[in-house]
């Protein structure tokens, strides 16, 4: 019998699938038993047995692999691979699996809709008339805005496309090798990542977590914002500085920002105070159909390897490259 | 010098063009000094020496035209007459105009956003983390939906136009006389009101308030509607029954809803209570773009009005004849 520890939350709480499918193969499955994202000494306290580890975006680290010396492949249920350690579980001959596609639609159908949220300030005239105070805010709309994309891969492409109904006045966007297929048609201006900052009304984030995007946005980049410009990140946290991010929405630098993942999840900073910032906790892939995608995918790849099969979306060796860059 | 009072609010807050318009044709402006929907009592005092009035919802009755001898244009910036009394105006002599196109991009903008804090629980999860609660809220993707489009007009079809890139599943709409420009290439299935409650899974209401949709959705349409359905009211106060929604709310017989328009605004009564019901201020027209066109467009047909040009959009027969209905 084989051991499959799932650290990810949820797990099959809207589709008991992947459940079924792990128990066709015989598998002996323990569910993180503490419900919400493990730190790294409780995953390693809970990984010695397992063979497999249908992951998250828990701390994957060189220390918690050596606690696993069962361990065989990683299935990890989403697209961002910072939390994985890949040359550490390469050495051990771990292989690595991920579902990039699936998280897409949701991601960018939610940053489509904090837009709205934050050009039109529901949330606040919502959280102001539950507290009985009517206040017509006025607001602008995404029709009549710049929008600006750093990082137009599977997500910043989707995001395009969803707005392209829209008629945007202007898709300012930058990225090295984009992914264009879902762009046929749509006017796109690649531009530097400067200029995107300085020309959008609305500049969103859609890049993974590597050397070069740590704190890519900072201070000196929030500077270039138009003033009443509106950040929206829904990629991955440590992107955006957090406390400059703070100082400018306090300093009236820039319009107002909706963040979706943090550095330090859960997230318990100083942004809570500010009203300014729409804050969501890490949601950006919880669309159920999404979600079930992801899992479904994810214990695939754990079925397939039990059963000698390949996997079908292992890790790209470019990743591994960018972690052995990352260590210089 | 002619008399123009303001009763609208805004009014050129974000753009002083009104104003320039009105004082280059030597017209004597007042604005509301209240600066908030008037009441009948309150317009009714303002009203006496107006010869125009560039007006908003506020309720200008039988009762108001009575204390306005001198009134000969009445200029609603927006779309809605159901607060002009048309036939207390037309006994009188007096026209009346308005701006049905320029409120519905950022109406159709709000809805689309609406959809996405509802189905994804934005503003819950943004109270939430505000109160220091990090809860990651599983939710539903708008191109897995099933949307349901009552009133098919300048906002309604906007609205399925702005979708039509959502990859949505299926579009069900009833209008007695759809607009259908803005829907080439789109899939809509024409069906009655009950199957649009029935079959979806978000109903938006993009009706004007008549006879025929004073509480259109009440107790029973709500339970027609699917038990974890969305409904969203942008359109009029007094389409749903607030009292049934509450209810049905309360009771779990309907998701979650979001409404922006009340029967009676600054609104006080108790959907404060329900979290389930995201709650905005009327603030469907409000962004800057079409806010200003609304106003532009209002106080040009003053200018025209003073300097003997026809109305470019005076409210159609039709309206009149729906006025005349209601009263039997």
């Amino acid at each position: 019998m084989t051991n499959v520890l799932v650290s990810t939350v949820p797990f099959a709480s809207h589709d008991r699938l992947p459940l079924e499918l792990l128990d066709s193969v015989g598998a002996h499955v323990t569910i993180n038993p503490i419900g919400r994202r493990l730190q790294e000494e409780e995953l390693a306290e809970l990984i010695p047995a397992a063979e497999i580890l249908i992951a998250g975006t828990e701390p994957i680290t060189r220390k918690v692999l050596e606690a696993a010396p069962n361990l065989r492949l990683i299935a990890r249920v989403g697209i961002g691979l910072d939390n994985v350690d890949l040359l550490a579980a390469q050495e051990r001959g771990i292989q690595v699996t991920y579902t990039p596609e699936a998280p897409a639609p949701a991601v960018a159908e939610l940053t489509v809709g904090l837009m709205v949220s934050l050009l039109r300030h529901t949330h606040t005239a919502n959280a102001l008339l539950h507290d009985g105070q009517w206040h017509r805010f006025m607001g602008r709309r995404i029709g009549e805005s710049t929008i600006g994309v750093i990082g137009v891969g599977r997500i910043g492409s989707r995001v395009i496309r969803l707005l392209s109904s829209f008629g945007v006045r202007r898709f300012i966007a930058n990225d090295l090798a984009p992914q264009i297929e879902l762009l046929r048609g749509i006017e796109v201006e690649w531009v530097d990542q400067d200029q995107v900052l300085r020309g959008a009304d609305i500049v969103t984030l859609h890049v993974p977590l590597t050397p070069e995007t740590r704190n890519m946005v900072g201070r000196a980049q929030l500077d270039m914002m138009k003033q009443d410009a509106v950040l929206i990140n829904t990629s991955r946290g440590g992107v955006v500085d957090e406390e400059a991010l703070l100082r400018a929405l306090q300093d009236g630098r820039l319009g107002s920002a909706a963040i979706d993942v943090f550095a330090h999840e859960p997230y318990e900073g100083p942004l809570i105070q500010e009203p300014r910032c729409l804050l969501t906790s890490h949601m950006g892939s919880m669309s159920i159909d999404c979600r079930s995608r992801m899992e479904a995918e994810a214990t695939r790849e754990a079925v397939r390897f039990l059963t000698g099969e390949s996997n079908l979306c292992p890790v790209p060796e470019q990743e591994y490259l960018i972690q052995a860059e990352e260590r210089g």
